[in-house]
């Protein structure tokens, strides 16, 4: 029992860093943020934290494999839609029209983590994750649509490579150029890619 | 003649600056680049640089201002064949299959600078020139395409759009995630969409 109360308390732990994490991170950026800024949202004592982690990139990194652990596609889309519906409401969670400023905040965190993959080995590997991981959702979803033929047989593995490279390139492009109608003439382009190359012509 | 000779000796002063800062960044990246490491590629006076510039990021702001002044699409394809073998040859010279050290080291220096724009918006009102830049570029293409019926009546701004979102995600995940056949295949798939979206199926 004790060994059992221990380490469900070590667990809680670990979540109250990570969502401490979570909020430090959106408030003050990947540059700004420090062990010490982390510690101002956790209620928790610090010695806690050390305890746990040596610098703020090994916070970090447990961060995003924490956020990809919670990830189910059931938080997206409703699976009782059908599977063009399902694609087309997980576009739209990838890439809403709009945003409000926390939304803006936590990509634009994400975008600042992703960036540090172009010279971060371990950092490149949690997007390898996150990647495959919301490509892994796109291809069922398309396949899935295949099956009860409301898309087309195309190649399921390339159709969904470049939903996500679009995607992703929307959502560069919002955060680091100040044209907020390249992410919805975008998304325009998406649904009528959608609609042209998944979805047979007499559909 | 003497503000003549002057004007131009200033002028070559200004593009050496932009060349050492070019070769700085391709070997330091944004993290590590000074001053100093410019001033190592440059071969002129260090008091020069600091005559002209007061820090590394007024430096690299006018480096992508260079690098965008320079750019022509005659740089990039051949005016001489049909917009639809322009714009598949424009796509690759963005995208292409594979890339040499340098050319990582010069995607990956620029995808830096990008993210600065995260933060920083006069690296973001670079960004959004870059992007209307070649999203002009991809317009002017397939207006060409459409005028010449090469292409169907799409809207052009939508397709371009599009193109470009899906080349900057394909860019970003080749250098953030372990996964160089995601290039591969969003290059497929934009070769598909240029064949099944925007040429007739007559042709």
């Amino acid at each position: 029992m004790a060994s059992g109360t221990g380490s469900s308390r070590e667990m809680d732990t670990q979540t109250a860093i990570m969502e401490a994490t979570y909020r430090a991170l959106c408030e003050h950026g990947y540059a700004d943020l420090t062990i010490d800024t982390i510690n101002a949202e956790f209620e928790k004592s610090k010695s806690l934290l050390y305890y746990h982690y040596d610098d703020k990139d090994e916070i970090l990194l447990n961060l995003l494999g924490y956020l990809l652990d919670q990830f189910t596609v059931e938080e997206a889309v409703d699976l009782d839609d059908d599977p063009d519906i399902q694609l087309r409401t997980f576009v739209e969670w990838l890439l809403p029209w709009t945003i409000d400023d926390n939304e803006r905040e936590l990509q634009i965190a994400l975008l600042e983590l992703r960036s540090q993959a172009l010279s971060d080995e371990a950092y490149s590997e949690q997007f390898t994750r996150a990647d495959a991981l919301l490509k892994g959702t796109i291809v069922d979803l398309i396949e899935e649509g295949i099956e009860e033929e409301i898309f087309r047989a195309v190649n399921a593995d390339r159709a969904a490579e470049h939903v996500l490279s679009t995607i992703n390139g929307a959502m560069v492009r919002r955060h680091t150029a100040e044209d907020e109608s390249a992410v919805r003439t975008t998304r325009k382009g998406l649904e009528e890619y959608i609609e042209s190359y998944l979805i047979p012509d007499d559909n």
